[in-house]
């Protein structure tokens, strides 16, 4: 199988995107990785590493989308830039993935007007995998639709259970709609009227409305929701998680007391630490696309790019896209007041 | 001035509300307080106490409105409940603000349909103060209305600031807008549409769009959202909380070697745990509602039914009510798409 990686446009681009590929081609031998970027930026680092030569090549791309640019206009106009090249590549099948670092915004316009939908797909839909209290949980979606229906919020459930499946090896993932109570009839119009869609969905495991603590409980494997309310969570979420970074560093860095208190919980906090780690958990896949497009994080090292390496090779063998679109089948919308256009 | 206080339906009532209150009419003398609710317990209670004994007074209540009662309903039959029966005693003027720890949506409820809003009030909304990295700030709506529009907001944000203004002494506070960017297109139309209206607000100190991690991070002394987004964000963070907590008891209680290390950091951890604890930031205030009504937390213990007749005192002592009705006189709506009808 062939990666296409565009190796500009974050935090660590290059170095970080070269090292991580290094890394997962002496690991995995049935992958190849097209690193797409400017060339000879990139053979110059490439040279510093020893590796299967055949496994790793450059596709020149002399122009950067930053996190500056304005995505649809970008991706419009930078026709030379690397995420446009490597979006271009995967539509013409060059490759079977693409994966970028950079900015999320021209990805998602990206993979929208350059390698395009799944017929019957409304709204793709970016769903990282988040930490919980018992695990981990796919937040779907995660800021790529802020004004939803429920139909997309339907199929947002049908394409997460299915990367939960394949990707990560739950038998039967539980779906939790979020919302602001567990009653069927609280919420807003859009929340009640998904919940009664999603009941009567055969393909999917729903387990009814999830509020804030409960994602954080882990109690749902999919937490389903729109664009806005899921990037809402997520950024509270980081937020969170980098006051309290700063609230040991504070507890523990005061004193020599105090310190010698932070090498008698060394492990603990080091688990902790783990768990709260983006790199554990590789990028965010954009589902719904025709071929898979995954967002990995802006300040990604090497240890993140050979994560989402490897997590993209699962979703490539287990064919991800291709349940997606036999689950997207099986949907029922009979009782939606809104129903979808699949021609649209 | 009185207080009129919900002696019932709580998890630690009567006897939080009872200890709380001798508490509070001990340190303020120009306060007193109804205690609402079953006489015959509330005065056995108040028996186990020495306080002066003019500062508190019992309205019997044969009847209470659980957490299990559909809100609504509740309020419509159960017309001899501690709270219906306090929110009838605030409406015909036999106290100046009341307080309940009680079923929050029958609380609204009774408030909206009791107590009343104020003249031009579209949508009372729930106000908490939430910590954050940097303070506290006000989160409104927490709850109390799912589905807005955007003159909603821009109420929600005049009587926030209001709010802080007068009771916590903010010069001039910041108002947020809960968003996922931060430039003024990003997010959806209803936020889109209220960003232009803050910034013609000529009483409302607007910084613009804030994320989930900005919330946390204190951006924003006032945090206007629906009250789908702020229920979202206030239970993500009470979940964050507890899994910390959790964490830390992991961390902390393992062995005898973690458990020293407990004793070293002590102080840091007492602070880090009185930062999380809404015990320390009172009730959250129903703003727009004629007259002050005050949802306290269902665990409170004395310790928080003292807090917050502390600040309902002080929200008494500034006039936040009056205040809000002349700053909202001063509310720009020209071009709002969506106007309100004040009359309604």
């Amino acid at each position: 199988m062939k990666i296409i990686l565009d190796a500009m446009g974050s935090d660590n681009a290059p170095e970080a995107q070269i090292a991580g590929s290094v890394q997962a081609v002496k690991e995995f031998n049935d992958i190849e990785i097209v690193l797409v970027g400017q060339s000879e930026i990139i053979n110059a680092e490439l040279d510093k590493y020893e590796y299967p030569k055949h496994a790793i090549s450059v596709m020149h791309a002399p122009d950067v989308i930053t996190n500056n640019d304005e995505p649809a206009k970008a991706v419009r106009t930078k026709k030379e830039s690397s995420m446009v090249v490597g979006a271009t590549m995967l539509k013409n099948d060059e490759g079977d993935a693409f994966v970028s670092m950079g900015n999320t915004g021209a990805l998602l316009a990206s993979a929208l007007l350059i390698v395009g939908r799944i017929k019957g797909v409304l709204r793709p839909a970016l769903a990282p995998v988040i930490p919980t209290s018992s695990g981990v949980a796919m937040l779907i979606d995660a800021g790529a639709n802020t004004d939803c229906k429920s139909a997309n919020l339907v199929q947002f459930a049908i394409m997460g259970s299915v990367y939960m499946k394949n990707v990560l090896g739950y038998k039967s993932p539980s779906v939790g709609l979020v919302n602001i109570g567990a009653e069927e009839k609280k919420g807003n119009e859009l929340t009640r009227e998904t919940h009664q869609l999603l009941k009567q969905q055969t393909n999917v495991n729903f387990c009814g409305n999830v509020e804030g603590s409960d994602i954080i409980a882990g109690k749902a494997d999919v937490v389903v929701c729109d664009g806005f309310a899921g990037n809402l969570v997520l950024k509270v979420i980081e937020g969170m998680g980098g006051y309290i970074n700063q609230t040991f560093k504070n507890i523990f860095f005061k004193n020599i007391k105090t310190k010698l208190a932070a090498v008698l919980v060394k492990d603990g906090l080091k688990n902790f630490k783990k768990t709260m780690d983006y790199r554990e958990y590789g990028g965010s896949p954009f589902l719904g696309i025709k071929k898979p497009v995954i967002k990995a994080h802006g300040s990604s090292d090497a240890k993140a790019v050979y994560s989402t390496v490897k997590q993209v090779r699962k979703i490539i063998l287990t064919d991800v896209i291709g349940t997606i679109q036999t689950e997207l089948e099986k949907m029922d919308l009979e009782s939606a007041k809104t129903k979808p256009d699949f021609e649209k």
